[in-house]
């Protein structure tokens, strides 16, 4: 087939807008399939332009094609938790989870192949983007904790960091049972997950305490801590020998 | 230097003796370095043999013998788990922490190298030996819950994998600051967190509800779950609002 004058594909786009429409498609196929099963040629095909002028804004080849897209889906996953500072705390989470969730749900096959490791296409640039968007996602957690930076929030920070790991493996298990149970559903745990972590690293821990504090104070009397501490209590207070005197 | 006719090293040994004590020092050396910066070379003179040798046993070269020095790691770990099902379960699972992570400390670069990613020698096949270690790990304590098999479980299954995952990214944090806190430490806060992700789970799923009766029960009134229920209590109750009329 030859490609005719008036295929909106071939208009006169820019330098940035062509790369940038490249990239979307480019991020578009590595969503559903395995970087292995995407070549240059279905990009092409995808955005209705000639191989050759992939590789003229892709020189390096699918390895560039690939660190490019996942740069782009990277800037995307930090604008996730991004969230004004005001409000309870897990209505904040709530909102943050939600847009995070619906990234791993649109981009199923991609997240799993990033992050289950051992593609072709993972270098250390790779990971490295990867463990940017987990950091970044710490750190606008703790800034709205209103955690104080430094060695005394080092368990507050391992609390955050280890929950961000479980909110990956909770989405990975997700996917691989079939996007099973509803996202609200494990956008809910997930958000009581945190709390419980933040509560009991309260326990031990004095910057710990004052953040969980802060953050209970904000939270309302019929939100998520409310409901999830009515539900909790009677499964404790059962062991009614672990309450003390 | 020759070789000389006593050196334990060149001592007669069996097909799988020769084969484990290869394996033993490729552990060792993989253990250490990352695996970019461990050759056959490496393996030959640590085990004090020739190099042809190592390549007789491995003749797929580093990247078979890097797989199945991860091979013995994964059955090492594996083990950590395995526990007699007696006493609190907050016991069982300090204890088979404690060998996890103590195997953490004495791989520590081959750990952090191993679950970073972006390493030359990963291959789905290496991934797919970290996801059974994984899997096993989370049997292993669903056994222990007595959790039943099935659709039923799902919530207990998710909670017990994400806390997997939050036990590994906590250890690679552990690494990555220079082992600190104290281990002990370290392992006493996992646990609380498994009885928090635990508690936060019963909250909202039947199954995880008689579970969570169940481990609470065998606790012991001075033991870790009461410890953390008389730290963590006044920190929510603080939030008097929070609990209810």
């Amino acid at each position: 087939m030859s490609s005719s004058g008036t295929a909106p594909a071939y208009r006169r786009l820019s330098v940035d807008e062509r790369r940038s429409q490249l990239l979307s498609h480019a991020l578009g196929l590595f969503a559903h399939r395995s970087p292995e099963d995407v070549s240059l040629d279905d990009v092409a095909v995808s955005a209705g332009v000639s191989r050759p002028l992939v590789y003229r804004y892709f020189p390096g080849g699918k390895q560039q094609l690939y660190e490019a897209a996942l740069r782009s889906a990277a800037n995307r996953l930090e604008q996730c938790f991004a969230e004004p500072p005001a409000g309870p705390l897990t209505a904040r989470l709530a909102r943050a989870l939600d847009r995070y969730l619906a990234f791993v749900d649109e981009h199923d096959a991609g997240f799993m192949a990033l992050l289950q490791g051992g593609s072709v296409v993972e270098t250390s640039r790779t990971t490295a983007i990867v463990d940017e968007v987990r950091r970044d996602a710490a750190e606008q957690i703790l800034t709205h904790l209103e955690a104080e930076a430094g060695p005394g929030s080092a368990r507050l920070r391992l609390a955050v960091r280890t929950w961000i790991a479980a909110v990956e493996a909770a989405s990975l298990i997700w996917l691989d049972e079939g996007k099973r149970p509803p996202l609200s559903e494990l956008r809910d745990w997930l958000v009581d997950h945190f709390i419980a972590v933040l509560t009991v690293t309260a326990a031990s821990d004095e910057a710990a305490a004052a953040v969980t504090r802060r953050a209970l104070a904000m939270e309302e009397s019929d939100g998520p801590v409310a409901h999830l501490v009515t539900r909790a209590l009677p499964v404790v207070a059962d062991a009614g020998h672990l309450l003390g005197p």
